[in-house]
């Protein structure tokens, strides 16, 4: 009978033969500045172009809409400001409810919260770790009507406005199925797709399904601009209103100050784009060592039982953004010490993200069955992933 | 008989003969990075420390604090961030009513909107350019009730929660004489001190009356982040709020995700914090330079009967942030065609806000009389004031 010191030492020693580095404390994810980094940084100085406008925020917004394929990308000051803006695109308002997933970063509840309209938490799937849209599907054929060409929760009486899947650690939800749901029950998609930068469904880039999507550029990201984010859209005619929303809504002109939205000062600096420029440059490098990690990763813990290493869907060609372990079912009960563990051993990981429906400040929104999202909760844990862990199983 | 092209060519002149460069075109304000920029933007880029956590925000917040004299300062993403925190911090809600001038930048008004809150439109005055204090004292008399301690418009029946003076262009309102209002009413006071980093009233910085206050760091402001703001109180437990609330109200914990409130990411990156930390150390120099610059201009101008530029109010030391002009009555429907024909001979000008009361977004919000704001926005000019222009003025 196997013991709990055996297992956490397994667990332990999987990591350590998988992470080449001599470092003291792996962290979960940091940045790597290898590229044109300080070149595009010191252009900014040296010219004096630091702030809301410049060529670098031109050329990220153009990089972003080259490697993802959306007709308008619109470069923020972080991803949350990224949702919040998507939310008021597709006409979210006061009292309307927003479905999402318990499952996910803070960030997504809160730009709800920014529109005065309610989270409506939606359960996750096993395959993906992100919403689950059959389930989803079965459960608005039980509580929402259509009418008048829009969706109404029959239990609360409130418009059901959009539904925002978020691409969990870079694995896409079921695009085609979620599209599916949102045309018959009339519902706006936005992805959440902070996480899946690098992640392809069925080929194409995440972001290209929803209305807007929102990408992150935060430090702990696959690409970073130290804060940053961007809005996606194939509609221009919504990117040009994102872009004009994220301006101080500023009518241009060459000395008048007139706005004619309340607007937003949501501007990525050009120092921050920058950044995001040569991070960009590097992206397919860290995409191609990031996939060598979790492939490492996927041969090392097979060789335990104890957990499994998540792989993407077979729909999907992830980024690998964070990797995730899930605990069995015998040894969940463990989930505590294992962090504890290891994170005295200098290996950082990390629980995913209590149920948002459980923090007080959301304990009032409306959800469905949940009982895969409290599992997952109980079982994933999240494992070193910087992308140059991989450089040395990566092809030259 | 004077014409009016002879005004024209007076200014053009003046400005030619006060400005010492040989740039083709002269922008209104630009930023200098000849300090430590350079050494610390870099630093983040060899540590990897870029993003919302890093010893350039911690250090920059100290410096903010030592040179403001505030008790705590805040780092966020931006001015209006800051705004919008500093009116829920005094507990701003819906439907409240807050006081703000009618000549002011359009953050102002946005940050009220944000909390669902109403504007509530005041007159400035022509001795700071800033909200006259005895003309809504007055204004209050007459339109206003304290009941149960709190300031009632008995016009509309909406609480009035709080004022938000704007020190324009660096130039300090006068702040006793509000202060001394807002007890009278009952009213919170929060100082928009975006424009005044480095200005002084009565011997203290600015930012030291408010219960709260707000910096920005914009690219254009004396000191710049590329974008950036600050938070300021001499309210400790105010002070850890703001912390908490720009920063996702996360509670601390080695690896779970506990937040208590509907928290914000205004998170300043450090890698902007950093740049930030090297303009602090230069403002005593850009300071000096601004106010030689002021001092020409002073000089120059006097010499010419059409404009007359506007010096600190007798109160205040002020950091000169934009200089202004103002057009006497007999020229003042000269206003656009001075502006086309400066920024033609690549003189940047520029001039005030249009009073947010007209713009049609806030056509709805309650005001006061505002003949001193509508004969300022008809008769004010910004003049070039970036600090280099101000160097070969200033003592070595």
């Amino acid at each position: 009978m196997k013991q709990s010191a055996d297992v956490i030492n397994n667990i332990v020693s999987v990591l350590q033969v998988s992470l080449p580095t001599d470092k003291d404390f792996i962290v979960l994810h940091e940045p790597s500045f290898q590229g044109n980094e300080w070149n595009y940084v010191k252009d900014c100085l040296d010219t004096g172009w630091v702030s809301s406008v410049g060529k670098y925020v031109d050329r990220f917004e153009e990089m972003l809409q080259e490697y993802t394929g959306v007709k308008r990308a619109v470069a923020v000051v972080n991803g949350t400001a990224a949702l919040h803006i998507c939310l008021k695109l597709v006409g979210v308002e006061r009292n309307d409810e927003v479905l999402l997933p318990a499952l996910t970063f803070i960030a997504t509840a809160n730009a709800i919260s920014y529109c005065e309209a309610v989270p409506h938490f939606v359960d996750s799937c096993y395959k993906t770790l992100g919403l689950d849209p059959i389930k989803l599907g079965n459960y608005l054929h039980d509580i929402a009507e259509v009418k008048n060409g829009a969706c109404y929760n029959k239990v609360t009486g409130r418009r059901i406005r959009a539904v925002v899947p978020m691409h969990t650690f870079g694995h896409p939800v079921d695009l085609d199925t979620l599209v599916e749901v949102c045309e018959r029950f009339k519902l706006e998609l936005i992805e959440d797709a902070a996480e899946s930068l690098g992640s392809y469904y069925k080929g194409r880039h995440t972001g290209n399904w929803g209305c807007v999507s929102a990408l992150s550029f935060n430090g702990n990201k696959i690409a970073t601009t130290g804060g940053g984010g961007a809005i996606l859209t194939n509609d221009e005619s919504l990117g040009r209103l994102a872009k004009h929303l994220t301006t101080t809504a500023k009518i241009p002109h060459r000395w008048e100050f007139m706005h004619d939205h309340v607007g937003y000062n949501y501007r990525l600096p050009n120092l921050n784009a920058a950044l995001g420029c040569a991070q960009m440059e590097k992206l397919p490098r860290f995409l191609e060592e990031k996939r060598a990690l979790a492939s490492v990763y996927q041969r090392t813990f097979s060789e335990i039982d104890e957990v499994s290493f998540f792989t993407e869907p077979d729909f999907a060609t992830s980024n690998y953004w964070l990797n995730v372990i899930r605990l069995s079912t015998e040894w969940k009960h463990l989930r505590d010490e294992i962090l504890q563990v290891t994170n005295d051993r200098g290996l950082m990981t990390r629980p995913v993200w209590k149920l948002l429906c459980d923090l007080p400040i959301y304990a009032y929104a409306p959800k469905m069955d949940l009982s895969v999202a409290r599992e997952l909760e109980k079982t994933i844990i999240n494992i070193p992933s910087s992308s140059f862990l991989g450089a040395p199983y990566a092809k030259a």
